[in-house]
């Protein structure tokens, strides 16, 4: 069965949140991260090549359509398409918010940029951080580049949309909150904990002020040497995986003493 | 004077290498962007709207255009074109390889990715590291993306493009050449120099078989919790990122101690 027009139409819709939101579905493209997003996202419709379905036997769900190149590049929102795409369900995550009293998780406070969003992800997954907390100005994870850019993480990392200074607001005053600040506390001179949440900011204009409020331990990523000039930040990504590698070599060293 | 229909189309062809390459300019976009690099590069071509001209009267070499925005939209790559856009001379990096003797440098083997090497100049910036060398198979610095993505780290970080298993054959044998991989030992877990190299790989394959054999320290970006099963690497910016922070967070508590 061969690509209708009306699919093809379909697939590229979803290029759009309202789109996606309507149907509550999110495009996934080549064989690994297919193969990645495989068992954690039901999957409603699937397009392979000859080669790859003859391949992938057992990864058949939902409709499954063969297409030759010519129709997969057409149906492709990458420069380069990769012999699979597919269609999955979103998925609907509920969270009691003890997980961030228990664990270390992210907050992110508008970042607006797709591909920073699913490198985010990523680290997450790569840190084991399970839960995602997203401003609603914050960029839409199943934008087809976020999800590109998750590399699968998405399977594991959790990511919830709310308000962030209402989520902030609900936490156990007890509980730390990270922000990272020109001007806070150097991230290597203190310690850090194991659970809490790290709240990230937006690529040009950092922490909101509301957000700001409910945070109660001001961090910075020193630059070096210490102290030189440097009209620049960090873009936001990288600013988030230095300080999670920072948390984690932290704990890391911590369960490597008391064992 | 308005901007010719041939301006234009000179602007818009600096988005391919060959006509950067010939011409031996780049493209630079945005207020923030060509104040940053201004002085660093002599400016061929300066198109500004009538406002951002007359707020910077100190800011005009070349030529200089005044455009309406309708024109400068017309003209940028950029999807939100702002106020000014500038072509600057490439700058001609002469290097000794003694730096890599006396500092901490960094190489990339094959990053494809404009927006991952222009985020690495960035980083590199920041983290104090002067001198980034390319393989020929690495993204080009000057391509739009790469150099908006250092948000004017480029101005202070010097990139050179060079055969890397020359230079490195061409390395005092005492001299660490560090490299990512998998089964390498945990970056934590081991001293870190001041000076040498961080070579970093390819997005998909990592570092080629012909460099892997000059790399004398072999690294590792432990995920957590350790031993952990993940499927997942790390984006290269990510994972250079992460590395540069760890050498520097070594370097500046070893100074702190000896002070």
């Amino acid at each position: 069965m061969a690509l209708s027009k009306n699919k093809l139409k379909y697939i590229r819709s979803l290029e759009l949140k309202k789109n996606r939101k309507a149907e509550q579905v999110f495009l996934a493209e080549g064989p690994k991260l297919v193969g990645d997003l495989w068992g954690h996202f039901p999957c409603r419709l699937l397009a392979g090549t000859s080669e790859w379905l003859a391949r992938h036997p057992a990864m058949q769900a939902g409709e499954v359509v063969e297409v030759s190149e010519e129709e997969l590049a057409r149906a492709s929102l990458l420069k380069t398409p990769q012999q699979v795409l597919a269609v999955f369900e979103q998925r609907e995550e509920d969270v009691d918010l003890s997980v961030v009293e228990h664990s270390l998780c992210l907050a992110l406070d508008g970042v607006q940029d797709p591909g920073n969003l699913g490198t985010i992800v990523r680290l997450a997954d790569w840190f084991g951080i399970e839960h995602l907390f997203c401003s609603l100005q914050t960029a839409d994870i199943y934008n087809p580049k976020a999800i590109q850019a998750t590399m699968g993480g998405i399977a594991r990392v959790k990511v919830h949309y709310q308000p962030l200074d209402t989520l902030l607001q609900s936490l156990h005053p007890g509980v730390p909150v990270y922000g990272t600040f020109l001007g806070g506390d150097n991230l290597y001179a203190q310690p850090l904990s194991t659970n809490g949440l790290i709240v990230m900011g937006n690529e040009g204009n950092g922490i909101s002020k509301e957000v700001e409020k409910c945070i109660n331990r001001r961090l910075y990523i020193p630059p070096y040497p210490s102290g030189r000039e440097t009209t620049e930040s960090l873009n936001v990504a990288i600013a988030t995986a230095i300080v999670c590698a920072e948390f984690r070599r932290q704990a890391s060293a911590h369960e490597g003493r008391t064992v």
